[in-house]
């Protein structure tokens, strides 16, 4: 079902979330691992980075759909939260603002939840990285917010270039952000486990100085392409 | 009084400074409460990033103006600083290269600098790092600058998009910079201080699982407003 | 001699390689001094950003030009590396794409590669910062490549705005990428060496509060092209 | 109904689209007009220029899903077009190759195509303009794309940050380009004439030299606020 | 005088002028010449750009601090302009919103306005175009502003990258937009006119086909740095 | 020969050209077919754009490497310059400066000089759009340069990503900037001949409304490819 609500001022009280296990699955896979493995879509904009390295989360979309500049809707969302959730926030227009700080990230953790994405600021990073409440956002910046506007909760939104829908699951870590339509999720992970299995078979063959070339069997289809070598 | 000299090449010796007990306490508010609480004013663009985190300053602005690709001046604003200064550079003209380097961040300390900030390139960042100099800049680079044009000392300056003055107070930190009017710094204090105090009982509650939304009676406006819930 | 072949599918076995003892010397200079003792040049542009902070290196380049979002010739660039030895890319067309990972860190390691400098983007990052793999990057960013087209090895490419010739000796640290040509990798180093001699003792000076415009003599300079103070 | 295949490599055929009488008069509102009318949503990201100026299209999408450098999708997609159609391109990952040139433009044009929308780059930018062919796009340039990997056709899309569904109004003009949901249509253009006829009366008073201050009667609202005049 | 009021919500009524003439003769220079004249300062951010070619014009500012995405102030800002001002607007924090379209340009025109300098977004460029109302700006786009937050008129501000004061002369061209103080006014079209004077003489040399090498005396200067001819 | 001298300061007097009627060829050709006639390489960056629109050229390099900010080598240039030459320059470093602007367009015009393609900056664009000297630019901007530092003339250099030599082929139309080795010139000519004889063919197919999808016998290959029509 789709979510794209004429008028904004939406908030949608029930949203499916995929098993729990399979997220947690999909976390330990990796951002790089799940885009391959459900086919190079879902990948947010190179442009969203941690605000901290090391972090890594999968989690279930709280999707908030936000006005430039104001961050009311947040306080909204924070109530919809269920443990294990991960807010995510799209504007209706572009805005580096500071929409997100250590207050919202305290409220945010009593719902037990998971971490931001957010095409837009967030401030207050040397507090949430003390907390360990991992954001990956567009920028970093103090510039404060109105709550003056309405947006809506877990509506469809778009987030630095990719469609999220409320329930979808995040995987974030230092490579980036990437979703995975809930649907999909076991189906993903499935592949995606399939590819460490491969992976690691492969590492060990390339630790021990075994070449892709020959690992992959590539020189016959480079010489075929016409490949010379002096 | 406004320093816009017709020429370059001037140098202010004498600025006056706010109070050190006023710039230390703005120092612990931080730039996110200090601009929240001086009516969002003064905040530097946000490219303008630390070079290593966790760094955190409150001084009195030796300003720098100098041409593009050249790094006299900071030789002679540094004879100007007094201990507890920090140096603040724009440039006539925009560039990237790198300024300021190990060097004479071991001439400013001797003076007792306490950073700089500055709209354009910095080098040597591992050692700088290592000496704790704290940096904000646009741009991190190796490319070297000249000595052949005269620039000013302690007229005003635009950095990174605002206006600074000497003797104005400049906060920084993770979140940013932020300069405060010399002559308004004690009435930003005040704010900022009470802006704290009202966080801080904020945060409790939010740690004990208040909602935003009760906290700040926003579920009234919201429905005025027409948040529907479904 | 020039290598700018016609058509990619190129790959050159046999590469000139500066002395390791002065490839050694160049990297404990670091970029700021080798980019000043050459006159200024080769160094690549300053969004060349390592994925994590404190590394250095000096190597041999081993160049590859590769097809946007096509990362094949890494498998065949890797076969050609002599330890000591980075790998230098390139791209026919832009692209952010993630050409390198884990498995081909794992992979060049093997063969005593020392790091990657890439005009494009790199993920895994996470995992080559465990390994100490360093890497300089233009993005971060888990999108992938697939394996195509030819490019060629070893050949003369353009990397970041400069080129860079298999056999040159690339530095790199956390003030970014310099390469030098291995022709004057000697005298570089000589001069870089003379410069580091002649900072050491200007340190000392001005860790005693020596000011610049003294240990440089510049005030006459400065009074003669018109600075005043005031 | 939401088309978010699991898979690229999907072709729609039959999209709903709006009246025609209802989409030509969007067309004549203008993209300013339009976006104000529905709410202030809808509008793509302002780097989308159109590539000559004074052009003016509203149109129905006919939306594509590339892959990076592939152009392969479009000739699919002109077999869907119907007269009165534009084409309307998103990426799986970002590319600012020329996906589009007079061939293309000649082959589209014969199916009654009104122009593209396209968050990539377009070549033959002045043989376009000599056809009238008008385009926005992300880019310019002449770097080629290949045929080798499946996208979709009329599928649910994200261009320039905007979610776009096939079937979707497109109204674009030298201001931008902007997204009015089919089933929004008739709404948003009662209201954008209504704010045109506004809009003209008021251009009238303006013309007289009435002020909007007196004409909107923000004298009294700006003095609530606490403006001052000296 | 300095006007850097501690809180936004001040209209300077009265400002000063430079003399008319003066103005008309620097606007006849055009920017680059006046830079030059006035020692390469004053010279507003390069993304600048006029929204149609061959657009000139130099005017005294009517300055005007707006906060983001609210252009309220312009309205308040039209009521301030004698014939043959130029509206110059900053921003308390970056937008790239279209603060000013066809309305208010009618209502600008009235008062005898010249045109626009923002650093923001515009909108209607196609109606403003085919007013002749020039327009320098940050951006092009459709987004619209709110009218809730007060800032101020006439007050100091900063406009890409430089300090403008009102009343200043500004000039701007096809090369971008240069402030000239306006104290400074008289003497910079002195040697405005007397660079213009030297480059007639000049371009006629030129013309027949004399060398700036030789034309400039420059051969002796470029043997003795060293340069050689191979 | 290559040509990367040791230190700035070397003006090559004597470089090889293309033949004319080759130039002349590929210039009717245009930079979109040329760039793919010759295997898709050589194409500079995207944000090189021309100063005024239909602008075309085609003509050998006379390269300029210059200083950051430093115009000096223009002069020196332009005595280089044979009719049906093009001014084609790189930095040391990367500037936005305006290194030239309509004297120096009057000199280069003297010597029968075709146009600039310059990886920095450009003022007068008014004046040489009405001379007609066309100019490839990555800005736009007033800002003047020095004349205190050598480069060279006639070495190798990059420009905007791309290698040139002295006698390289340059083709420049509205679609950018693309660079043909002048050993390559008659071979990629021919190639784009061909290309052009098979496009006016494929133009009449598409003009009578034969889709890409049939011409290029498209319809089996997507289908194995798993394209599905709904």
């Amino acid at each position: 079902m789709l979510h794209l609500p004429q008028e904004p001022g939406l908030v949608i009280r029930e949203i499916e979330r995929a098993d729990q296990k399979i997220i947690d699955g999909l976390g330990k896979c990796g951002v790089a691992t799940v885009h391959e493995a459900q086919g190079r879509k879902g990948l947010l904009a190179s442009y969203m980075r941690p605000i901290f390295s090391n972090a890594s989360v999968a989690a279930s979309a709280v999707t908030v759909l936000a006005p430039p500049m104001d961050n009311w809707m947040l306080h909204v969302a924070i109530e919809q939260i269920k443990p294990g959730d991960i807010l995510v926030l799209g504007t209706s227009s572009p805005s580096d603002a500071g929409y997100f700080g250590d207050l919202l990230a305290t409220s945010a953790l009593s719902r037990g939840c998971k971490g931001l994405v957010i095409d837009a600021g967030v401030r207050d990073v040397k507090d949430l990285s003390e907390m360990g409440f991992p954001v990956w956002s567009k920028a970093i910046g103090a510039q404060g917010c109105v709550k003056e506007t309405l947006g809506s909760v877990n509506v469809d939104i778009v987030c630095a270039g990719e469609f999220v829908r409320a329930g979808d699951v995040i995987v974030a870590d230092d490579d980036g952000v990437c979703v995975v339509r809930r649907e999909e999720a076991a189906r993903v992970l499935e592949k995606a486990l399939a590819r460490i299995a491969n992976e690691d078979a492969k590492r060990k063959q390339f630790e021990q100085g075994v070449l892709g070339l020959d690992l992959y069997n590539m020189r016959e289809k480079l010489a075929e392409k016409g490949l010379k070598y002096v």
